[in-house]
C-alpha cells in the first residue's frame, strides 16, 4: 500500500535499528481519514471471503478494526488483556508472551461474542513476533470458528511473526512490510 | 437518545443494583452501525463548537471516539494507562483512581498530540465516579488546551461523576442517564 509506506516515511519515527513508531497516526494519535484508507484496503483484499466478524486486541487494534468493520458491515470484538489468569468459565482465554513487557498476559473474549459459525478476520496494527495474533488465533480455535485470515498494517519482516503464521497455514495480508531499518533508513519489501 | 435507551433495555445486562453491562454492543463486542448513530448524536450536540481534537482513554473509549471523529473530521488521541508513574518528560500525565480495580493508575498522552491551541472534546463510554474524565480534563489543562465539553454514552446518574463535572464547570452531554437500577429494572432520567 504505497500511501501507507509514504505515511510511514513521512510521519514514522525510527528508534535504533528495530523500532519504528507510528503513534502519530496509527496507535496513539489516530488519523481517522487515513484509517479509512487502511480499512478500504483490507476490504479490497478480503472482500471475497465470507467474513462475519472482525477480531482484534486492545488497545491499539481497536480503532483500525472498527473503521475496517464499517466496510465489511460486521461486528468487531476486541480481546481484553489481563495480567493474571482468569478462570471465568464464560471466556475463551489464551496466554500470550509480550516481548515488549517481557511477561505473560492473558487474552480473553466472552464466549458469547465469538461463535462456532463465525468466519473471522483478525486485524492488528503490528506484526512482529506474532504472539498477539497467534493468541487471537487460539481464541478462534477454542470457539470452533473459522479463521479466514489476518490483516496487519505494519509487519516487521525482520522478526519471525510472518513466518510463524505461514507455518501455521494462516492467510496473512500485511499492508506494509519493513524488511530492515539501517542507519535510520527504512527498507520496505517490494 | 431514545434508540440508545432501547438498545440498553434490549441488549444490556444488569448485575445487582449498580452494574449495567453493555459489552454486547459498546465496549467488548462493537456494533459498528450503532456506534455510528452514537457518533452522529455527539456531532449533533457539539457541532457548533470549534472542536479540533477528540480525546479518549484506552481501551473502551477508542471505538466510540474514532467513529465520532469521522463526523467532526478531526484526529483522535487516546490516553494510555500505565500501572506505574512514568517520568517520561514527553508526556502529560494524571493519576487516576479506579474504583473497579481499587487502585491508582497513570493516564498519559504524548505532548505532541495535545496542543495548547486545541479545542478538545472528551469522549468516553461510561461516566460513573468521574475519575477517568477528570484525569483526561487534567491532561487538557496541562497542555494549556481548551476543554470544550465531555460526551459520554451512558451516565450512571446515581453515582457522583455528573455532579463533579458540573462543579468543575464542564459541559457534559450524556446520551443516556440511568438514575436507578431496582429489582432488575432500569430507570432512565427523562
Amino acid at each position: 500500500m504505497d500511501s501507507l509506506k509514504q505515511k510511514i516515511l513521512n510521519d514514522g519515527c525510527i528508534v535504533g535499528n528495530d523500532i519504528i513508531k507510528v503513534d502519530s497516526f496509527l496507535n496513539h494519535q489516530l488519523d481517522v481519514e487515513f484509517l479509512n484508507l487502511i480499512g478500504q484496503e483490507f476490504y479490497r483484499r478480503f472482500r471475497n471471503q465470507p467474513i462475519s466478524r472482525i477480531l482484534t486486541c486492545e488497545a491499539s487494534g481497536i480503532a483500525i478494526a472498527t473503521i475496517t468493520a464499517q466496510y465489511f458491515k460486521v461486528p468487531v470484538v476486541f480481546a481484553k488483556k489481563s495480567p493474571s489468569k482468569n478462570l471465568d468459565p464464560h471466556t475463551y482465554s489464551a496466554q500470550v508472551y509480550s516481548y515488549t513487557r517481557q511477561s505473560n498476559y492473558e487474552m480473553q473474549v466472552n464466549k458469547g461474542y465469538l461463535l462456532a459459525e463465525d468466519q473471522v478476520l483478525i486485524i492488528d496494527d503490528f506484526l512482529a513476533n506474532g504472539q498477539a495474533v497467534l493468541g487471537m488465533a487460539e481464541l478462534v480455535r477454542q470457539a470452533g470458528a473459522t479463521l479466514v485470515g489476518v490483516g496487519v498494517v505494519v509487519e516487521k519482516g525482520f522478526q519471525p511473526g510472518g513466518a510463524k503464521l505461514q507455518e501455521a497455514g494462516i492467510h496473512l495480508e500485511s499492508l506494509a512490510v519493513i524488511d530492515q531499518i539501517e542507519n535510520g533508513q527504512i527498507v520496505f519489501r517490494d
